[in-house]
């Protein structure tokens, strides 16, 4: 299912920790990242107006396996790639690595939800025209 | 004016960075959560509905000045004092220290907003109730 | 194995976003102050000292499933499940929940590592004494 | 003295809070990154390795005002200017905007540290080579 988009983050001071290497929940955050950067690219957005609706993704499940450190100033390149995109929801893999090598893998399933008054959400079917654009081969 | 109220915060490893030390930005966090404990301890919330309004406090101005490094597993205590209570502000002054040394003092100027559709925000006088509280003696 | 720890945190305001619920990110920080409080009652810490040894507990997998929102002042029970001690690792499982509903089911394996020059890190068998402390009864 | 550096900073989902906007304490986070370009761009870092010290600038202080509220996808132009070369620290201003319009003004003074041993820090005039770099004209 349509091929791998990637994108670049650079490793900020504020993203380690004291043992000199990047938090390990500042990977979720560069996933978010490489999500909304992925959506953008395809005109869509983790929350977006569709038709009268506030649209929004948040994640049921996401998890991360780590196998080398990330350290300060380092640019890692993350490969998303969808893995498979249901009647509601969207799953994810993200591939981080830096200079070819592979840093850790994490993976994410987002509902496409609405808002409702007062914060809630429900879940929804993705529109048809989101899904043209999710699906479309790069 | 209304005295000095002192909540504790012990620092978190992912509070850290590479230095060792908790990054700069996170005492405005600290400065929050005290904010939060301050006004709670008196019945009030940075977040509340009041009379049908939505009722925030957004932040106008801040600053921090440093005179030691906070680390892992700290316990920080830090005072609230109100500095000033004007029509439609507070000002806030928070001393962080640990075991009686000074850390780090921090102010903060937060505006009382209702807010509007589309989450737009607009300034208020602070409700006759809440200024009750924000001034009671302890 | 040995017992389940609970602990709770308060959700800061600071911890949502604009979807008006707590970001996902940062229920791994959540799970962080958890494990730490959970090492702290058994005398240990993700970062201690140990015969002269820098002894840490960098993850290597983690993972949450998110059943219901958690919103800001939300206090939260974490029941931290230590589900296995390897040679070299720790696999923890974190239980969320508020007023007794199950709001995210987290898993966590750290590595006992030791710190080598230039912040590497080489991965160690847990120290006896400690693995005693991790085992021991509540 | 030496002229003014433009970086550019896209927000964040994870950067709001419930409010809908930036969360104040990630302007000081944008900061940082702003520095760290300015710095990158004339060959220097906030952590960096100099003649076999390890040099790093800690914030002695900071402050922000806030005009106007930024929100997810903002694409933030920050320009950074360089206020005040001392014998041991560098005072910045960032300006933020966005088209054209200001949001926030922020201020940070950084002093230059070596590190000792354990995590320690001691003041140290700038080295000459770092300074002919801070003052070179764009």
């Amino acid at each position: 299912m349509s091929g791998t988009f990637r994108t670049q983050k650079r490793v900020e001071f504020g993203d380690t920790d004291m043992a000199g290497i990047v938090h390990f929940s500042n990977f979720f955050r560069y996933m978010e990242i490489a999500e909304t950067d992925f959506l953008r690219a395809r005109g869509l957005s983790v929350s977006m107006a569709y038709n009268g609706l506030k649209i929004g993704f948040p994640r049921v499940a996401v998890a991360c396996d780590f196998k080398r450190p990330a350290r300060f100033e380092d640019v890692l390149d993350i490969d998303v790639t969808v893995e498979e995109i249901g009647r509601k929801s969207i799953r994810y893999r993200f591939d981080f690595s830096r200079d070819g090598k592979e840093l850790a893998v994490g993976t994410m399933t987002a509902v496409c939800c609405r808002h409702t008054a007062d914060h809630g959400m429900e879940s929804l079917e993705i529109p048809e025209e989101m899904r043209a654009k999710l699906e479309g081969a790069e």
